[in-house]
C-alpha cells in the first residue's frame, strides 16, 4: 500500500519534461523521467534523432560494498530535485588544428536527481549544440556514494528508424577493421565476416560495434555517436537491439569484467550525438573538442606539428626488418650479446639508411625522421606475452644514437622516437621515465609509441579504464619532457588532444600498413574522416607512390589508391603529423608530384569542407597556418567523382598560383595507379575547379598566393 | 599395432631407475620413468620420505600455440637421454645470519629427458644433502621450446602415512592464518574454521595448505614442504589428495587463471623436502638458502642488520591513526589541500611524537625509527581499490621529513621509510624511483613495504608470476639506491635473501598485529620457526610488554605470551632487522627488562638449537657477531616448558657473566604476563641452566664474556 501511495505521489515529477535547445534552434533535447528511470530525447530540426531513451549506470553488488549491504543500482527510483539552465559562448584557440580559432556555443540543462532509497545524488548534464549535443553523468562528492564500481553503463540511444551506418565491428582490443555499410539490421548478419584477424582481438557481441559511429537516415540526416573527454573511464562501444533499433552503452571491462572504478567527485566522458542535413557538418563539427577541457599544459610552445618519414615502410613491406640478427631462438634484454651476434643483414635501422633519410629529410623540408627497430629486443617482441621485451634505451649495435640524432641536427632535422611496448604496459611504465630522459639527452621531442599484441598486465584490454589511464598518463609524463605523442593501438581518441595537445597523434584505425597486408577499401578514408578522425588525429601514414608493392620488393599486396589519391590525403585525413611514407627512392622517381607533399601545410588557419558523403567522396580546402595560402583535396571512394570546387573562399582582387595535382584521364587504383597530371594555372576568387578523380583516386590543389 | 610396439620398445629405458644419496648417505632419491612419467622418490635413512611421485608440467594448449598446433604437455612421453651426477661441496659466508658461514655439500643428479612427440628436452636436477633434497625442472633454449604457458606444475610429493601436519589454508592472497595441527586426513574438515577473514584472500581448495609445510611421521621423522628460489614463476601451494595422501604442486594463478609465461632457458624454482628424525634439524637447515643463486650484488658494504622502534604499535592498536584529517568522505592526492583540512588529533607520525621514538631509539641504542602514516593519502587508503592512493612522496603537513632525519641523524638514528602500496602495484611502480631518491635525499637506508588489501592489476593475485617479479623489482631497484626492502603483505619468502641481502625481512604470516586484532594462540611462534622462516627472516615485531591492551588503550585484546616470552622471540624469531614493537613509556617501566632487547645481537657468528618440538618449544643459544657473547632464548607454547640449557658451547676455560630473564613462578600469559625475575650469575662451560617457561611464556639468557 505505502508503494502504490508512493508512485502515486511522485507522478508529477515524474510527468515533468525538461528541454533545452541549441542556440539556432535546431536541435532540441527533452530530459524527463519515466517512473523514476532518467529519459531523454533529441530532435533535429523537429525530426527524432534520439528517441526516447533511459540513461543509467548498473553497480557491482557485492565488491566494496560497505558493512555488507548490497549495492544499489544508478538506474531507476530518481526524483527530480533540481535543473540549472545556462548559455555558454567562448572562442578558443587550439594548439594547432583545422582553425585558428573554435566557437564553443552552447546551451546546457543540468539535471541533478535523488534516488531516495540510496540517498544518493547525480547530475545528468546536457550541452546542446547546434550540431549537436553531449550528455554526461556526474557524482558529486556524497557521504553516501564515495567510491563505486561499475557493472555497466545503460545509456541508451534509441533510433528513429533502420538507418544505414558506417560500422566496425565492437572490439575491446582492436579498431583496426575495414569499415562495413549496412542497414542497422544487417550488422548482425555481416559481423562474422567483418571480424578479421589481429595480433589482439575480443569481439564481444554480434550487433556490437565502435564509436564513432556515423549512419545516415532514409530521409537524409546524418547522426554520428561517440564520446568526449574520455578520461579514467573504459572506452565505450556501441551494442544494438537491432529489433528495437536501440544502442546502448557497453564499456570496455578489465581483467575481472567490471567496467570502472570510480571515486566521486567524478564525471563520466560526454556522450555525443553529432546530426545534420548537411554531410559536411559532420566533418567540421567541433563538438568533441568543445566539450573537452582546456588545455592544461602552461607552456605549449615546444609543441609543433610534424611532417615526417622514415624507416618504416620498407619495413611494414617485408623488404628489411626490424631485428638485427637471425641467431638466436630468443632474446633476453641485457643477457643476449647484440654485439657479437651475426647481423641478420636485413637490419633497417642501420646507420647508413637512416642517414639517407636524413638526407632526405633535410633536403625536402621535412622535419623528422622515425626510426623503427633501433632497439634490442625485436628478434621476439611479438606473439609471446614477453614481460621484459624492451627497454626502451639500448640501441642495436649498428644504430649509433648520438652520431645519428647530431648528423639530423647539423641538418636541422629531428629524429623521431620509437616505443614499441608490445603491450606489455607495465614494464613500458618501469622504463618510461628513463626512456623520455634518453629522449632528451639526444634532441628527440617527439615519440610514436605503440601497443601490438595482447596486453600486460594479462587479462587487461586495450581500451579498460586501466589502459585509457596508461594511455594518459604516458602523454602526461611525456609532456613533463617537453615530449610529443603519437600512439598507435592505443584508444580512439576522445578530443583529449584539446587538454594535452602534445598528444599530435594516433593510430587508432587501420592504418597504411594495411595497404601492405592486403589493403584496405578505396573507400576506407572516405569513411575514416566521418568515424576514426572525429576524436582527433590520425597518423594515417599517407604518401604511398609505388603503390604497386611487388614492383619492389616480393610483398604482393597494392595500395588501394591511385598515387594522386595518395596526394589527397593530406588534406582530407587531417593531421597535425603527417609522414611522407614511402622510400626517399620511391619518391626520387616523381620529383614533380613529390613537390605537392613538400609544398602542403600540416597546420591550418582555415579548412572548408566543400563536398562530402559518407563512403564517397570528401573534398576541403584549408588555409595554411599564418599564410594567405590554401590547398584542396579530393579523395573518393571506387567509384571516381567529379568534384567541383567553387574558389569563393579566396581572398577577394588576389590571384593565386594554381597546381592541379589530378590523375590522368586513365588512372585507376587498380589498373593505372601512377598515371597522374599536373597542371598550373592563374586563379582568383569566384572561379571554379572541375577535377575528375579515378577510380580510388582523388586529387590534390595547391593555391599559393601571389 | 604401432603403438604397442613403441611401449615395448621403450620398456628397458622405462625399468631403469637412477639413485643419488646424499654426502652421509641418510638421504636417498630415486629417479625412474613410470611409462614415460618422470617419477621420483626419497628416503632418510631407508624410512619413505616421499613415496613414488610423479613430475611433469601441463602447458595451456591453445594459447601462443604457433600455427595453430595444439601444445603438448611436459608430463609424460619421456625418454632418458643423459644422467649425469656431480659432488659440490663449498663454505660461504652470507652477509647477515644465523652463522657465520653456511657449508653448502650436497649430491646432484641431472636427468636428461626427451620427449619424442615434441622434439623437446627438459631437465630435472636433484640435489640431495644430509637434511634434504631439492629438485628443479629446466628447460634449455631449443627450438622447440621457446616460450609456454603454464596451466599446471604436477610435482607431486607422495606422503607415506597419514602425518601430523603444521598447516594454514592455501591461499592466493594471504598468508596471515593461524597454524591449524592436525593428521592430514583432518585437514578438510578443519579448513572451513580455519580460513579467518583477511583484507584480501582467496583459497582454493578444502585440502589446499601453504608451504613451507612441517610435518611429523608416526615414527619420528620430521617433514618439511617448501621451495626455494622463486623467481619469475609463481608461488606453490600443495592440494593434498587426502585419500592417497599425495600432495600435488598447485601454482598461484594470474587475472586470466594461467600460471606462469615462460620463456626459455628457465629453471623452476626449487621444490624441497627437508628430513630428519632430530627437530632441530629443521631450524638449523640452510638447504633453502644453499638452493639459491650466491649475492648477486657487487657492493654489500651498505647492508646492514637493524633494531629499530618506531610508530607503529600505537596505530596498530588503534590509539593513535595513520590518517591526518577526518574532514573528506575521500581524498585525492594533488587535490585534497591537507595544509588547510582540519587535523583529526590522533595522527600519529607528529613531529612531536616522531622526535620521542628518536630520543629512545638514541638513548637505547637502536639504530632506527620506522614512521607509518608520514604520507598524504590515508584517509580513504584500504578497500577501495583505489589506483592512485600514494605517491610515497609527499609528507603531511605535521611531518617535516627534513627535519626529523636531520635531528635523528644528529643523534646517530636513522629514520626508516614505510611504503604501504595498499596492493596498487602499478601505482607503486609509477612512483618507486622518485620514491628511492627521495629516501636518498633524506639520507633513509631501508624501507617498510607493504600490499594490505587485493591487487591492483586488478585480478592478479599477491602471490603470481607478475606479483614474485614484482616484489623482487622493487628489491633489485632498491639496492641500486642503497636501500633495504622489508616487505609486508608480499609473497612468502624462499631464500631470495641470499642473492638479495638487502632483502632483509619479510612479514608473509600472521605477525605481531594480530596480538591487537583479538590474537595469536601462544604456539604460534614456535611453528613459525619451522614453516614460515624456512624461507628467511620475519619481521615479525616482538617486544610488547604491556600485554593487556586495555590497560593504555580501548583495544580490548591482549598479547598471548608473557612479557618474557616476548624477549624469546628475539632469538627464537631470527631475523638481521628486530623492532621493540612496544611503546617507550611501557619499556620505560621495565627498563631491567628491556635491558635484554638493548643487549641482545641482530646478527649472529653461529647459532645452535637445544631444543626443539614445532608448537611445543624451541630453544637456541646463538653467538653475536664478532664477539665472545652469547644469547640464549627459550619459547614454549600455551603448556609451558622446562628448559634446559647445557652450556658446552661457551669457550673453554672461560667466565661469562650470565644474566637470565625468566618468567615469574606464577606467570601466565592470561592471568599474570608481566611477572618476571631477572637473575644474574658467573657461568662457565658445561654449566647447566634449568629455567621455568610459564604457559604462553619463555626465557632469555644473556652470556657476556669476561
Amino acid at each position: 500500500m505505502r508503494k502504490v501511495l508512493m508512485a502515486l505521489l511522485l507522478l508529477p515529477l515524474m510527468a515533468t519534461a525538461q528541454t533545452v535547445t541549441s542556440p539556432n534552434g535546431n536541435v532540441e533535447v527533452k530530459f524527463s523521467l519515466d517512473n523514476g528511470r532518467p529519459t531523454y530525447e533529441m530532435t533535429y530540426k523537429g525530426k527524432a534523432v534520439v528517441k526516447p531513451s533511459h540513461l543509467g549506470l548498473e553497480l557491482v553488488k557485492t565488491k566494496h560494498a560497505s558493512k555488507g549491504m548490497e549495492e544499489t543500482d544508478l538506474m531507476d527510483g530518481f526524483t527530480v530535485t533540481d535543473t540549472q539552465t545556462s548559455t555558454f559562448d567562448e572562442t578558443w584557440k587550439p594548439v594547432w588544428g583545422q582553425t585558428a580559432t573554435i566557437r564553443n556555443h552552447y546551451n546546457e540543462m543540468a539535471v541533478t536527481l535523488n534516488q531516495p532509497a540510496s540517498k544518493r545524488n547525480i547530475v545528468i548534464r546536457f550541452r546542446v549544440y547546434d550540431d549537436g549535443m553531449g550528455l554526461r553523468y556526474e557524482f558529486p562528492q556524497q557521504n553516501e556514494l564515495n567510491y563505486f564500481v561499475i557493472k555497466e553503463e545503460h545509456t541508451q540511444f534509441a533510433m528513429a528508424g533502420d538507418h544505414t551506418a558506417w560500422w566496425i565491428p565492437g572490439d575491446y582490443d582492436t579498431q583496426e577493421y575495414e569499415t562495413v555499410e549496412s542497414k542497422l539490421s544487417e550488422i548482425r548478419g555481416l559481423m562474422k565476416d567483418a571480424i578479421t584477424p589481429n595480433s589482439s582481438q575480443t569481439p564481444f557481441s554480434p550487433t556490437g560495434v565502435q564509436t564513432a559511429l556515423q549512419m545516415k537516415t532514409a530521409d537524409g540526416l546524418y547522426i554520428n555517436i561517440h564520446e568526449a573527454a574520455c578520461v579514467n573511464y573504459a572506452t565505450m562501444h556501441l551494442n544494438l537491439d537491432d529489433k528495437a533499433m536501440v544502442f546502448e552503452s557497453w564499456l570496455t571491462p578489465d581483467a575481472q569484467g567490471t567496467k570502472g572504478y570510480i571515486q566521486t567527485p567524478f564525471n563520466t566522458p560526454w556522450r555525443t550525438v553529432l546530426v545534420s542535413d548537411d554531410a559536411r557538418d559532420m566533418l567540421s563539427s567541433n563538438l568533441i573538442l568543445n566539450l573537452n577541457e582546456p588545455c592544461a599544459l602552461d607552456d605549449v610552445s615546444w609543441i609543433r606539428p610534424i611532417k615526417y618519414c622514415g624507416v618504416w615502410w620498407e619495413l611494414i613491406v617485408g623488404r628489411n626488418t626490424w631485428s638485427y640478427t637471425n641467431e638466436y631462438p630468443s632474446v633476453r634484454l641485457g643477457v643476449t650479446d647484440y654485439k657479437n651476434s651475426k647481423p641478420n643483414g636485413t637490419h633497417g635501422a642501420n646507420n647508413e639508411n637512416v642517414k639517407k633519410y636524413i638526407d632526405f629529410a633535410a633536403a625536402n623540408g621535412l622535419d623528422e625522421v622515425l626510426v623503427e627497430g633501433w632497439n634490442e629486443g625485436w628478434e621476439d617482441w611479438a606473439g609471446h606475452s614477453k614481460f621484459d621485451v624492451f627497454d626502451f634505451v639500448t640501441p642495436y649495435p649498428d644504430f649509433d644514437i648520438k652520431m645519428l640524432n647530431d648528423y639530423a641536427h647539423s641538418k636541422g632535422v629531428k629524429l623521431m622516437m620509437h616505443h614499441e611496448t608490445s603491450s606489455s604496459v607495465m614494464n613500458y611504465e618501469r622504463w618510461m621515465d628513463k626512456a623520455y630522459k634518453l629522449m632528451n639527452q639526444y634532441g628527440y621531442d617527439a615519440v610514436k609509441s605503440g601497443y601490438v599484441g595482447d596486453i600486460i598486465p594479462r587479462g587487461e584490454h586495450h581500451y579498460s579504464q586501466t589502459m585509457n589511464n596508461h594511455y594518459l598518463h604516458a602523454v602526461k609524463e611525456a609532456a613533463k619532457h617537453h615530449i610529443m605523442v603519437n600512439a598507435h593501438e592505443a584508444t580512439r581518441p576522445t578530443g583529449l588532444c584539446r587538454t594535452y595537445p602534445n598528444l599530435v597523434g594516433n593510430e587508432s584505425a587501420r592504418g597504411t600498413e594495411y595497404e601492405a597486408f592486403g589493403g584496405s577499401r578505396p573507400d576506407h578514408t572516405v569513411v575514416l574522416p566521418f568515424t576514426r578522425l572525429q576524436g582527433g588525429p590520425m597518423d594515417y601514414t599517407p604518401g604511398i607512390f609505388e603503390t604497386k608493392l611487388d614492383t619492389w620488393s616480393s610483398n604482393p599486396s597494392y595500395v588501394h589508391t591511385t598515387l594522386v589519391g595518395q596526394l589527397a590525403l593530406y588534406l582530407v585525413m587531417y593531421s597535425p603529423l603527417q609522414m611522407a611514407a614511402d622510400l626517399p627512392e620511391h619518391y626520387e622517381k616523381y620529383m614533380d608530384a613529390f613537390q605537392f607533399i613538400k609544398d602542403v601545410a600540416v597546420d591550418w588557419d582555415d579548412s572548408k569542407y566543400i563536398e562530402a558523403e559518407p563512403g564517397d567522396y570528401i573534398t576541403v580546402a584549408r588555409k595554411a597556418k599564418g599564410t594567405d595560402n590554401w590547398f584542396v583535396g579530393g579523395k573518393c571512394d571506387e567509384n571516381g567523382h567529379k568534384a567541383v570546387v567553387k574558389l569563393d573562399f579566396l581572398d577577394k582582387g588576389r590571384k593565386y598560383e594554381c597546381t592541379i595535382y589530378a590523375d590522368a584521364k586513365d588512372a585507376d587504383y587498380e589498373t593505372n595507379p601512377k598515371a597522374y597530371a599536373i597542371t598550373k594555372k592563374t586563379v582568383k576568387k569566384g572561379d571554379t575547379l572541375k577535377i575528375t578523380e579515378a577510380r580510388g583516386g582523388g586529387f590534390a590543389v595547391s593555391l599559393m598566393a601571389k
